[in-house]
């Protein structure tokens, strides 16, 4: 039995479940759900002490890190509907492509969707609630990115992470204005990583629209398309629940 | 043939060397000197447009990313000892720890080590001939690195990098307290990957030695031993060629 611990189909979220999905294993969803906090709650906090969404549930092993666990979904079923190219230099392009994911893609993007999305949660609660709130989340790291969203991100920090945006955009682009997928040998979890985090930067009106676009990176567009399109990815978004919290994002 | 481009036996060089002698895989090194910066003349940037080593040349094939060349010797040659668990929920947990050395470890120690080792270089110069060095760095936020260690890194950073190693001490001990090395299942590429950055952090007098000491982390200690003593590590440092930038750390 595989069970997936989850927010809706979004960031990193969205990368096991994508890989679920692409293989087509049998699996259910328990969405966690973070209007509510479930993701600092006691009883999720067993499943992982570190308070973070995704996590599988195979046989009552569970395994963290949304690459991790994509990862591990080929190594546990690989002869389903593989996402990994089999050949070893080919899977180490894919991984140079999931690791610049996890260490500079999400992060960027992760900033400025908490400025625009988290801020106006964090600013709502009062001190008391807040600090109460604080007490729950277990990484460090994160106790300080709900702060810097309570008081406002420093303007200079926004600039920096709209670089690297802009950054990750081009670099995309210029893969993805030659093929179609970002290993020359096709679909793989390079895309399904990457598509987790591009997913939506290019909304007409949206936080990054002036830079991912028709014109400045058609290769990109097209890519976000395609991926969209896929039977498997076309299923995912149509049946798995999302969060209320992102919904006028 | 496999060429490892490669400062010495440390950090992220360290990693895919110590896979390259465990797995007793026929190869040479090209040592890259960061006293002369090698790693951003012209002809290495043709091998690594990044400037960063380590690289590997695999039959004229380029693999870079230190974590990705040693899951690459894995994919290449997998039955010539192997260093990842077959079994792909202990997989899993490996890929947890060589992970979390690449987002966390490794950054909170290296910071450390350009405060002391690298700041006597950048501050060395001239401001014409650090200016001119620094057009030869391709990765932004490695310029930004060079002039923090010119300039000094903000001491609030260094005091949040120190507690982030010391987190990371005890991270390992919490583990290497209960068994020999860093998965149940026995030694690993999740042993190279840490043992890489904290190789160095006992250093009797050295910047770390307060809280990793015989008495506070005895199983890391142990472990640090335990891996040194391995006849293919062994074997590494007494051929390896190191850097005599960092001789006198």
């Amino acid at each position: 039995m595989l069970t997936l611990y989850s927010f809706g189909p979004g960031a990193n979220s969205m990368k096991p479940m994508a890989t679920l999905y692409e293989k087509g294993l049998d699996f259910k969803i328990r969405f966690v759900d973070p209007s509510k906090f479930e993701q600092h709650s006691d009883w999720f906090k067993k499943i992982n002490p570190r308070g973070q969404v995704p996590a599988l549930d195979h046989d009552g092993k569970i395994v963290v890190e949304s690459t991790v666990i994509c990862e591990y979904l080929e190594d546990a079923f690989p002869d389903q509907n593989p996402l990994r190219p089999a050949d070893p230099y080919m899977r180490a392009q894919m991984r140079v492509w999931t690791k610049w994911v996890d260490e500079y893609f999400c992060w960027c993007v992760s900033t400025i969707g908490w400025h625009y999305g988290i801020r106006p949660i964090a600013q709502s609660m009062t001190d008391e609630a807040f600090e109460e709130h604080l007490k729950n989340v277990p990484i460090p790291e994160q106790k300080v990115k709900w702060r810097h969203a309570r008081n406002g991100f420093p303007q200079e920090l926004l600039d920096e992470e709209f670089r690297k945006v802009r950054v990750s955009a081009q670099r995309l682009e210029d893969t993805l204005s030659r093929q179609d997928y970002l290993l020359e040998s096709g679909f793989s979890l390079a895309d399904i990583c990457n598509f987790a985090i591009a997913n939506g930067l290019d909304r007409p009106g949206g936080w990054f629209n002036d830079f991912v676009n028709e014109k400045d990176t058609p290769g990109l567009i097209a890519w976000l398309k395609r991926v969209k399109e896929r039977p498997a990815i076309a299923k995912m978004f149509a049946e798995a629940k999302r969060e209320e919290l992102l919904k006028d994002r």
